[in-house]
């Protein structure tokens, strides 16, 4: 922590903050300028409240110096984490692909898109049996019978199952029948949920909440870890800005931001962060360009028909090309991503 | 719903688009334009779903007009709604004052505050009991011993208690001591808990999003109200922005915004939705003079020493200001604010 | 500025990047601490570019302290600023109500908005002559035509005109024809006019950009003072957000955070605050409770027929309602916007 | 534009409208819903001001349909425009790539860069002589010599000159000495200076501005060719949001968007779009993988000596590296991007 005294604070509202900086058992240094003095606090493990000074005689600022974050971080561990999905990974040198619809409709609607979603070689399958959705009247998901579904694709195409739990009970549902739960950008900030994943035997798919800092994500995170379970993966979706030619606004700056702070994965979710159709596939290129370690995309095989966000679902054709496309990028960018 | 061709559109791409909308059981009104044909669509309840229309072959756009909500809608009931928290009332004539710490931190902090706020007038008493923190290592509450202070500052004052559920089991013991319920702005769209609190025999104190828009809002309100809980008062508390004097951005016109939909209470957080102890007495006078009908403040008595949001308390003295101010304000509008 | 080194920055990383602070002519002061070293830079006359640190081997973070502002700053000259415009004033005692059209379409209607505007008691009359358009093919004004109606304006009823230059032509004819020279909100980093606005021996009026930080918004004035120009009067006129329900945000925390900073007086703009007819009322009366010196707001004798922005045009009983309700908390308020 | 009624409207209100809309010349399409009315209207050239409706009785919203913009459109001109620079190009199948220092700080500097982008294989040479900066008293370029040195910089690389015009002056002086006139970002909505770009005899470099929207960009361009200038590349440089990780967010969202209505050619700044040099390279990636038709990059051989912006920089290594890593991106992509 750092803090600025006004340009007309007294020496004895200098010592007056030092004396508090004591108190807390921390060291001050004063530093006098040409205008006014400043103070470095050293000696704290963690974020200092700045709320302890910002109020004293002669302050102007107290600015924050010190991360709140550990376990996350490069400092603790500087080799970048490899999550297990059963014999799948994220995070190592194959770039990870999860598709599916928004929402598991039918057992045919779910199989007729596995079968793509195998066939393109992706070892991910994402479809939601709940549904968070923004009115109580639109179609919530098929419940415990949409996770029956999830199931039987793993026995019958060899797919690990990412779906959502929206809530304790459903990350104990989860569990049972899927292999990564997926913490909604919605609940990132849902600190029961967290810590409930975070005693979760599977891995965590964290989406990053619509307006959340970089800061905050990476806290939601630590949430997790904090509780034992390290296996997490970071999902950018897409933020919440003026722009109205898309639905949000996908922030690929937080893949490289992410990468000098932290050594969890993070992948990419052009079809959220985009909410249109026709830029989910030159998104995800630019996903796979930017460095992500994969993609998570809607897949529909009726996108006409969906129950819930068929604008952004990619028909079985344009998911194919979408494949293709990103494995050529990956393949050129490899090297140049891993640095 | 509208949906607007491409002026290149073909006769039989506008054909396709109306049988596309009586499959659906709705009617289409095609008006043909000068430069491009556009298709008005009736017979809908509700909202519908622009994804059915904006793949199809010729569709520009598909534009909503149907409004998801329907029973915080003053369409449904056009009179005010006044909630009652046993004898006081929000939404009535009444300026409503709710005060407290940020965090109950101890007996003593609690009683010292309360008596002040008891001293002003005004009716409830916040504090909190869980917090949500956006990083594990903070104070997180004094979790049920928390909730026990607060049933006795009920006893020892007659103040109406206010306190935050973070989760449903939250929710269990918030009806168990207190007389008000809060929803956190970050559980704004957790909606699990929201049909939780719909199910609650206390009111609900709905705080707005970070980042959501007027008709997410209405719709978590809409949310609790369809589980049959109508006591819902509404809370702006400042949304996310690029402004950085500020922690969060106050958005005022939220107020005559609900105020033109809904017959629900609204009230104001001048503390959070400013975090800066010189910015909250003169955002809580600004608020009562846009209408709304209370405020919720952080106020301690050692606001240097707070364990949590220490920047933004008012001190006991700077409270009593305040108060007096709003109600100044409050009486000068009340004729003005109604209408 | 402090710079944050890296916890692994060696000693002769820090010994490097102190050398780099003295070749610059400052002084640094490390301080190591518990995981990391800082180094405070004292010395400086204003801020110092991070850029000159944030690529040195070692270094995780240069953080500026020093504000680069001067001539608009408390600092400089603590006591606030009246700014004269012939007779009347902005940041007295008195509340300044600028009142009239968006745009001057004609003499009869200058003249029946004026007839209204003093009636009022208001001092300044506000009407575009050069509008700045989104659209090349809206209507852009009636150009010096419109200042000829608003000199006679001014000669007819003694206000004082208030019309914006929307470059240094510009000036030199609102120089001739008006009493104080607005610069637009899209127009606030346009730098060559605030250096004419500088030179000008006219009161400037200077709106907040949409997306301006306070900081940018003090530096467009410290451009406009830097030239000798130090009538400058601040407006804050809504900041562009996520949110839909209301044209721009009206961001009211801007008038006490510019207070805590600034000696120039600062007014809102609740017409384009808003954009919306209903709301302006009801965000005038919060400007004036916040602490304002004053609003500028849109009449229209005929808003329906208004050539730009009629949908926030208040009607002329609605002006005159609007400051009945604003002069009352005026009252109510003055002394504590004062303190 | 589409008028939608209240719930409570009364067949005497659906009339009044109606003969507005006759009155101003259109046609009016009711269509009685289950709930509400809504007025569809007809035989406008362009967009209608909702402003015209929005405060009639009985209206609950007004809502656009009609965009407002004629020649950017491929409504107008289906097959996409190539800008020519000389004998250079943007817009076709080769990736267009635009570097060099943010400003020009002398002529040794000038050329040592100049003669790493040449030797890329770049076509164009970027560098500033005006500068537009936050603060008066930050480093404003060199000048008329600045332009001196590019004009030499053209003459021994035969690299073309893509530099900044401030004002209606600077367009004057940009003619003279450069071969491509950039529209900064600050300067997107200054109308007199695109109406001067739009009778420039060389073609325009238009920067989106930091929180433009699609519709503002795009009719910024407008203003360009409604001049008679139809030579006009956009530039997404980044938008302000709340993230604090990156100075602005890079909306690569745009450009799909942009293609999807207008002919113009769309290129990426990762430079200012970051403003954190470890971030460029991955999103200068990701600008050429969505599908832009080039990128403008900031270099420096110097970059902890920079005089503006060195914090962004690239070392000509880096650059290098850049070049390489984009132009595989290109090829991969080329066909797809195409499409």
């Amino acid at each position: 922590m750092l803090i600025v005294m006004k340009a007309d604070a007294t020496d004895s509202q200098v010592e007056a903050v030092l004396r508090v900086v004591e108190h807390l058992g921390f060291k001050g240094h004063p530093m006098p300028g040409a205008m006014r003095t400043a103070i470095g606090i050293t000696g704290n493990q963690g974020a200092i409240d700045p709320s302890h000074f910002e109020n004293l005689a002669g302050v102007a600022e107290a600015i924050r110096v010190s991360k709140p974050y550990k376990l996350i971080s490069l400092d603790l561990r500087p080799e970048k984490t490899i999550v297990r999905v059963g014999d799948a990974t994220i995070g190592g040198d194959e770039l990870a692909i999860i598709a599916g619809p928004c929402a598991i409709e039918s057992r045919a609607q779910a199989f007729a898109i596995a079968e793509a979603v195998r066939r393109s070689g992706a070892r991910f399958f994402r479809g939601g049996a709940y549904k968070p959705r923004t009115s109580p009247y639109a179609f919530q998901g098929l419940g415990e019978e949409g996770l029956r579904i999830l199931a039987d694709v793993r026995e019958a195409y060899g797919l690990k199952i990412v779906t959502e739990a929206l809530d304790e009970v459903g990350v104990d549902l989860v569990e049972r029948y899927g292999d990564m739960i997926q913490i909604g950008a919605r609940n990132m900030q849902n600190f029961s949920l967290l810590k409930r994943a975070g005693k979760a035997r599977l891995p965590i798919l964290l989406k990053r909440g619509l307006s959340a800092t970089l800061d905050e994500w990476l806290l939601a995170a630590e949430y997790v870890m904090a509780e034992g379970n390290y296996q997490v993966v970071l999902c950018e979706r897409g933020i919440r800005t003026f722009a109205q030619h898309t639905r949000n606004t996908l922030d690929l700056s937080a893949i490289p931001a992410v990468r000098r702070i932290s050594h969890l994965p993070v992948i990419v979710d052009p079809s959220h962060g985009t909410g249109r159709n026709f830029m989910v596939t030159p998104l995800a290129r630019a996903g796979v360009a930017v460095g992500a370690d994969g993609l998570i995309v809607e897949v529909h095989d009726q996108p006409e028909h969906a129950l819930s966000d068929g604008a952004q679902a990619l028909t079985l054709e344009q998911y194919d090309e979408l494949v293709n496309e990103v494995r050529s990028i990956h393949e050129v960018i490899a090297p140049a991503a891993v640095s």
